[in-house]
């Protein structure tokens, strides 16, 4: 009875979930967010949010960055306040809404475990249902683990795992093979089929740039300009168009 | 006294390093390991090598990867025994050569540190002189540290530090930026300077596939058929034809 609890207290709580996983902020021929306006937007109103809480680890000069993300929330009607100028822990509890921006994603989670947010973030988004948006490095976090980045790991995170916001991982930025390439480094491909050789591997999401995956509860819907290519362990990589339901990911493996 | 003498030692033991970090096995327009087949035969021949310790373990399928290697090598005369069919530790410890072949640079250190091998690995080619080659990941684990690796981070090593056969890092398959690219990906000149973002990076040479660095004790020259670029924290990055000296590198950051 306890496990069927827990079981129902699980669901119900990922229920609240409200996601926008973008594969990156920049996408040729958009200006920095632009490619996903309307679903950002859409959320934010919906949710009746008028300020974000940006978190800029990714990036080491975090003032910089806040410059660059306030340009479109401002002109979208969004005030924004950068994590790294008030207290970190107080004001995830009190945020309205998240948003994690793109860079270094090993850099970006040490700096969650650090100042002791990945728990607290986690709690907001799926107990408490406030809208989290994640580009890049900042949808990174959002999944199971870190482990399909395609980030430099120039510090050494106390784990690779993440938020945990959903049961599966996604490579972002994901890149078909350039068959004119003369270059010998693996494919991305071909390095998401190699994470898939380990035994502790989830299925992987290949969001290309301009295409974003929204959640909302147990619904995940496929959106932006292009399309995902997904890689479940043992099976043959399967391609999905924008505006795919692949709700059938929140079940986990 | 203590201190002058340690260095001392330190010194005296590192005159006997002989290595070869390769930053591909593959090259465009050559077979395997062909672009630095002399360079390759003259340090096994010096050293009167017959058989080479092969350490597979950056790749999923240990026997079909010293299959791949013993082709080149048993045509130009050597034995090739593959690590995982013995005792590791013993191997390591009668090994005449050894070589660490490409693959995924997290899963071949994650290995080394599992079994137990980096400190013995160490002590056979900084003391004992024996000779080592390594092409990418292999050649990545011979540095201070893997926090330049291209690779993805598909399993977690208990730490980052790598045999540190040279004081600084390598980062293999160095790429120019792609002026015609549209993708928005960090390029890898991009990335290597977010490593110098942090407090504990080091020198970063950054080489083309093509290229190797030859050390023996304290002397570095950059062979093989492309050059390198090095990148030193807070400097201007520089190139390096082939036939450079980079002794002055081994002095450390």
């Amino acid at each position: 009875m306890i496990f069927t609890n827990s079981i129902r207290s699980f669901v119900g709580i990922m229920t609240k979930r409200q996601l926008l996983l973008l594969s990156s902020s920049r996408v040729h021929g958009h200006e920095y967010l632009e490619f996903a306006q309307d679903d950002i937007c859409d959320l934010l109103n919906l949710n009746k949010v008028s300020t974000i809480l940006f978190i800029p680890y990714a990036l080491k000069d975090h003032d910089a960055y806040v410059k660059t993300v306030e340009k479109p929330f401002k002109k979208w009607g969004f005030e924004v306040i950068g994590i790294h100028t008030t207290n970190p822990l107080e004001a995830v509890n009190k945020a309205e809404a998240i948003f994690i921006g793109g860079g270094n994603t090993f850099r970006l989670l040490k700096t969650l475990y650090d100042l002791n947010l990945v728990k607290a973030i986690r709690k907001r988004v799926t107990e408490q249902g406030i809208p989290y948006i994640g580009a890049s490095a900042g949808t990174n976090v959002a999944t199971v683990s870190i482990n399909t980045t395609n980030d430099m790991p120039i510090v050494y995170p106390p784990s690779f795992k993440a938020l945990e916001l959903v049961p599966f991982n996604i490579n972002p930025h994901y890149v078909d093979p350039d068959l004119n390439s003369t270059h010998k480094g693996e494919t991305r491909e071909e390095r998401i089929m190699q994470y898939h050789e380990e035994d502790e591997s989830y299925t992987v999401l290949g969001l290309r740039e301009g295409s974003l995956l929204s959640v909302e509860g147990n619904v995940a819907i496929l959106k932006g300009v292009t399309g995902a290519r997904l890689f479940v362990k043992d099976k043959e990589p399967e391609e999905f168009k924008v505006g795919s339901n692949l709700s059938h990911l929140l079940k986990g493996n």
